[in-house]
């Protein structure tokens, strides 16, 4: 089958590899039908991460299950699934609890690929939730962004207790902060501070339920929202950046007794003990477990009442998979789908 | 009046100074009963913390009012009252929303100094507590320790979401840990594992309701507590020291989607990004909003449901207050107990 293959920095091609396999009884394995790139590829793609020689990238995926694993109970043959980044049993505390990202048995399926025509999906009754029905073109990107960036965004947002009455304010405008800001719309924030300073992303955060639009960033952003919430903060914001200054503008923009939900994968961030205690929030954040949001995103995604889809902003074959990368990497596209 | 004034690092007299006054039309002035030298009064006396001068001490108290400003309209004087380390409006947004500690019109008592005969409480309304009836002396001992251990201690225990069917690790065992063993069970939990080593702390937490006792320390304290609760960690933990190894333990010692309430104010702790993402746990801390748990905890005292008092283990008259600080400083007393 062809798949996604980086090779090293900058060096991404599209190769002939081995079909998977069902190697556990409870494995399923997927036809891919689109995958996507994330921000995330970037860093072994940018040098950041190394990369223990050639490796198959993709942790995205909405596909139709082609064969299951002879413990597979819940998962058929035919069924048009979505699947969270981690692979989960959904049945230890920790999953039960609702944080199937740390599950006992978690498997990333960063780990396997999903940029390719086939892929090993572990714990197939776990990790995969069927789709009723059959998606349209449109709601089949809806789904592919539930996999990640919308489950993501979500449990941000969550973590935050975005809710009614709250004043939410989003560090980063990138598919997961504009996700997050839907999911604070959707949860009933009254009001939605998004921090951007990119004209159409800033178009997609009004779309997606902002109420304003902060440009300044680090403290000058942090005294804007102070200004618009009568001087006390943010009761929610949402980090989703992974930076010292997002992570500092994201816990000063919170009022005293409120919440920070991070999900921006912390790379340098150093958190001073004193400036967190006298900042007296709540900070809960980490890999998403998306696994606990996707039945509620699949139903509010086929009944047509979100639309996460439209994050998507360059649309490739597999075959270009190398030029999603590029576009990615120079920043010439938000989020990239590629269609198999 | 007498009151203790440091002079500098293990110089505390007690000296006759000017008796205090209401200023504002908020202030109450009260005549100390009772007093108490706090864990936190030994940063300057060890001189880790620098004073600009010679400063009156103290921060906990309980006592009757004496005089208050003409805008005072819910305590009077007469009353048997008690309040916490931050004076409070109680009005504001972040009040109501109980985290009175971080009032926007905070004033902390402890720049006022309580050790003495008398203190003015600035904004005594949101303040002060009226205590019904009159108080026993051990009473009146357990409402000293609500002023703030016990109030602390109550609220890192909220923090870290004690309750039913929960196991909650406690990192500390100085009074403000004790008296979160005493909450946690309070608050329902079923399982409390004390961190401690010292055979007479022990003795106090299981009084308190402590299950478990776990005298290794750091990682081996994490690996201990992770096997006492099938590998998964704490749902709940309270941190009462403010160290980085304890801050540390605190974290790793709970499970993912776990929280942490931390009180100990945090000297010279840095947080690893990285290490708190993939933790995955709820971190929420900081000065203690006493005053959101002072009448309940005015209740169960008063009716004699807890005895947060038993932790007073040295009570000197103020006159030799420096002795006091001396069994502190030494670690000879836990916690000493003012008369005056």
């Amino acid at each position: 089958m062809r798949a996604v293959v980086m090779h090293g920095p900058g060096d991404v091609r599209v190769e002939d590899v081995e079909d998977p396999a069902v190697i556990e009884p409870t494995d399923a394995v997927i036809r891919v039908t689109a995958a996507c790139i994330c921000g995330s590829d970037l860093w072994p793609y940018r040098g950041v991460e190394r990369q223990d020689g050639p490796t198959q990238m993709g942790h995205e995926y909405v596909g139709v299950v082609e064969r299951v694993g002879p413990e597979v109970r819940d998962i058929e043959v035919g069924d048009f699934v979505v699947g969270s980044f981690v692979a989960s049993d959904n049945t230890c505390e920790i999953c039960r609890a609702g944080y199937q990202s740390r599950c006992v048995h978690q498997v990333m399926i960063g780990a396997i690929g999903t940029q390719a025509e086939y892929a090993r999906i572990p714990l197939a009754d776990g990790t995969l939730v069927k789709v009723p029905g059959e998606p349209t073109p449109e709601q089949a990107r809806s789904l592919l962004a539930a996999s990640d960036v919308l489950g993501t965004g979500w449990f941000a947002a969550v973590a935050a207790e975005a809710g009614p009455g709250r004043t939410v304010a989003v560090v980063g405008d990138g598919a997961v902060g504009l996700l997050a800001i839907l999911a604070a719309k959707r949860l009933g924030a009254e009001r939605i501070i998004a921090m951007s300073r990119h004209a159409d992303r800033q178009a997609l955060a009004r779309r997606f339920g902002a109420t304003d639009v902060v440009e300044e960033r680090g403290e000058a952003g942090v005294a804007k929202v102070k200004e618009l919430t009568g001087g006390y903060g943010a009761h929610s914001t949402v980090e989703a950046v992974g930076t010292q200054e997002s992570m500092m503008q994201a816990i000063h923009s919170t009022r005293p007794g409120g919440h920070v939900g991070y999900v921006g994968v912390a790379h340098g961030v150093e958190l001073d003990g004193m400036d967190l205690f006298f900042s007296t929030v709540s900070l809960l954040g980490g890999p998403a477990p998306v696994r606990r949001f996707l039945p509620d995103l699949v139903d509010l995604i086929m009944t047509d009442q979100i639309d996460p889809g439209v994050v998507f902003d360059l649309t490739l074959p597999i075959g270009e998979a190398a030029e999603g990368y590029r576009a990615m990497d120079e920043r010439r596209a938000t989020k990239v789908l590629l269609t198999l």
